[in-house]
């Protein structure tokens, strides 16, 4: 199996309100292969951003699905800790949700977490140790 | 803020046995920017996964984790249904669990599931609507 990971899919409860949180609140890119129930936002990063109704999402997973965190974070990293005061602060005024706000990390960098509208937690954060080129991390072999 | 997602951090239970199946299981780079509890694979698609305990994850991002799915599916996808079936195998051969077996899609493509050692859904999917290159999706705007 090769090492790609080509969509992530967050379930959401109201696809509208979640793909106005993405498209108009934060201003990313929704593809025009969105369709239905299915929103896609293309990413500079490579890896989409897909919007899926929950329930559909488990059902067509065949899981079980109780609510609430299912232990997968994501995370987007800045150039430093500016950066990270003022993306918080941006998802926030989109209406996220702040769950954590910036502060020190005993790792060594500086990080804050904000909650999309169903909840899904996006750290934001500055690493020091961490090389980024036109937005994309630099990772060693 | 940019559309970009930088890194995917699934919480594991054992975090030797998550890399096991991720690192020598499907073969993947893992990065030697992994440090502690904490391990990073460089994927060809741009975002990063990374492991790290769950635990530790959901007290990093301050939620309340009751375990189980937290609604979000990550997905791999493929030239054709042939390769569905073969990475599929080769997942549960390393230890995952199938969840969906191959199966022809109501939306035109063809696709299965398979979850990794601590639950999280993986898609494997031919989506005969998607042009990939490299590896990579390459969405309309």
């Amino acid at each position: 199996m090769e090492p790609r990971l080509n969509i992530v899919t967050l379930g959401v409860r109201d696809l509208a309100k979640a793909v106005a949180f993405y498209r108009y609140g934060l201003g990313w890119p929704q593809s025009s292969a969105s369709v239905g129930d299915f929103a896609i936002f293309k990413l500079s990063t490579g890896t989409a951003l897909a919007l899926y109704p929950r329930r559909l999402l488990a059902a067509d997973a065949k899981v079980k699905d109780n609510g609430g965190f299912g232990g997968v974070t994501l995370a987007q990293n800045v150039a430093d800790k500016k950066a990270v005061d003022l993306v918080l602060s941006q998802a926030v005024t989109a209406g996220g949700v702040l769950l954590k706000s910036a502060q020190e990390a005993e790792w060594g960098g500086y990080s804050g977490y904000f909650a999309d509208p169903d909840g899904h937690p996006w750290e934001v954060a500055w690493n020091p140790f961490f090389v980024i080129e036109k937005g994309c991390l630099q990772l060693p072999e």
